[in-house]
């Protein structure tokens, strides 16, 4: 079935069955009517290679997620695939590992796709400006900065927390309950990435208590396993056992480490505390429950979409927002003496 | 940067820069490796839409996955990407909301893609002959079948558990440990899908072991949702006091229930055991862990793969696989007297 068929079945010209399926204002009621009826009896679909190459512009925005199954991006992806519909564009979602490179990615479906804009939900912290050349349209980065990189503030846009200071409030929630001895479960210290914006939020809080920086506390995973963080918290418990609390940079990490510590009989939270960052579905029903600091993952979606917007309907320049968590109180911190 | 500029940077014509960038034959290497280190570094992406026209077949290998952050998918997704690298093929993906059609979006992706072959990874058990006929490329259903639709064998491929099965081995393991009074906790006992099939399993195995089935005890959610699972459970706890054991057809299911028992004072598993179909890896982490039937990740994404492959280069027809669970035994169920 072609374009050719479609056009003989409803006894139009071919152009006029490309106008009614590029949506062109210039074709009356009757005949966009006829004209749908007899694809959609066919089932055609059309080849949008073809038409992409004639129409002079897209209505898509794409969207490249780095790392396919982290729980937290699910509820940033709906909304930001919701916003996308209500701002009267059509997203184009493209999955990558965490092995491959988003800015590649991005600028590939940029072009394949005739994209006007692009959000990339998960990405590399350290960007150079060579790097991003060769992107062609405006782009958001949903849920990092270019912290670790040497773009200048007009060169992008992003929306994410302020990773330092929110783990800065995680600790000091565990300081204002009488916590001294807390240690720290993270990926890497020095990763140029989320787990050392974190660090430095870590340490930052212990500075501003007084309290002293304690490199036996700090567990170092090298990657977000669970696996690993149950072994990185076994290995903590070895080490030293007089820690009464734990920072886990993320959920995943935190539910492994209180296993780790019910394993090695230390309940959460009598003889130990819990905190982490992210606010997953499923750690609200684990016991205890997670007491953690929870993104908003859909103001972080809604709002990249309407930066990328703004700046492809020319209102606005590249912008950076910051938006905060907000504490979710589970069971797995308790206040000591 | 267009690919007439790299033919002129790199002195060759354009219709060399197009035969090396489609990696024809009839190139010598010499100019190959001109162009490409003309293309490497003016950073050009060729226009995959124009490209895919004058090409007359692509090696790309279409993967639609239906339903955004099933925890369950991720492992079937990397086994996904592998096998269609080792077998040569480009893997293309695409992810659709559960509230989309896989057949329509496949159709789409295959047509524009210019698709040798199509991975479903989640979809409706309910196609109808006239539904499947817009797919002009074999397809592969991966986790599902065609249990409630008119499909005839030869009409589509399968790779999938057995879900009625999987579900009374589950059912059995708790009466062969004693257990009489057994609920189950689903989606709904007549999705057409899923739910329907592992409950007809759960009535199977208990009339096997001449035990009623006591419409009581079945909970139904109307989703998968954790929120839903937790209040389903709670209802059932109202209704009902003398169960001993729960059957949850999902692990995250099962997570909400066991902390639904918890919250209203039944431990798992002295006071109640609780055994699940998935084995996704967070419910390795929770206490208790859980207890469940783990589907092959892996296995099922290859041999989606090989199946499809092998229809793509004529070998075979289409084909059904049904692969085994195995169980991952935690610490939610024990045996009563």
């Amino acid at each position: 079935m072609t374009i050719k068929d479609i056009a003989r079945r409803a006894s139009v010209s071919v152009s006029t069955v490309s106008r009614v399926l590029n949506n062109h204002p210039d074709v009356s009621e009757d005949v966009r009517a006829k004209v749908l009826a007899v694809v959609q009896e066919a089932h055609y679909v059309p080849n949008s290679s073809a038409r992409d190459l004639v129409r002079p512009q897209s209505d898509a925005i794409g969207l490249v997620v780095r790392g396919v199954g982290n729980p937290f991006f699910t509820g940033v992806i709906h909304a930001i695939e919701d916003a996308i519909g209500q701002a009267g564009y059509t997203m184009v979602l493209h999955q990558i590992s965490s092995r491959e490179d988003e800015i590649r990615a991005g600028a590939e479906l940029a072009r394949s796709k005739r994209l006007r804009g692009l959000i990339l939900l998960g990405g590399c912290f350290d960007y150079t400006q060579e790097q991003v050349a060769i992107l062609n349209v405006p782009f958001v980065c949903c849920t990092y900065t270019n912290s670790f990189g040497n773009l200048q503030s007009g060169d992008y846009s992003s929306v994410t927390i302020d990773d330092q200071h929110e783990a800065f409030q995680a600790v000091q929630m565990l300081i204002e309950r009488g916590h001294r001895k807390i240690a720290i479960l993270l990926d890497s210290t020095a990763d140029r990435s989320i787990s050392q914006l974190r660090y430095v939020g870590y340490c930052k809080a212990l500075e501003s208590a007084g309290l002293t920086l304690d490199p036996e506390l700090v567990a170092e995973t090298g990657t977000f396993d669970m696996a690993a963080s149950y072994i990185g918290t076994r290995k903590l418990m070895e080490r030293r056992q007089d820690f009464t609390a734990v920072f886990a940079i993320a959920d995943a990490m935190a539910v492994a480490a209180i296993r780790a510590l019910h394993d090695g009989g230390r309940r959460v939270p009598e003889d130990c505390s819990v905190i982490a960052i992210d606010g997953i579905e499923l750690s609200a029903y684990t016991i205890p429950a997670l007491t953690t600091l929870v993104q908003p993952q859909e103001k972080l979606g809604e709002r990249s979409v309407s930066i990328l917007v703004d700046m492809i309907e020319g209102r606005a320049g590249n912008r950076h927002l910051q938006v905060d968590t907000s504490p979710r109180n589970g069971d797995s911190v308790r206040p000591i003496a």
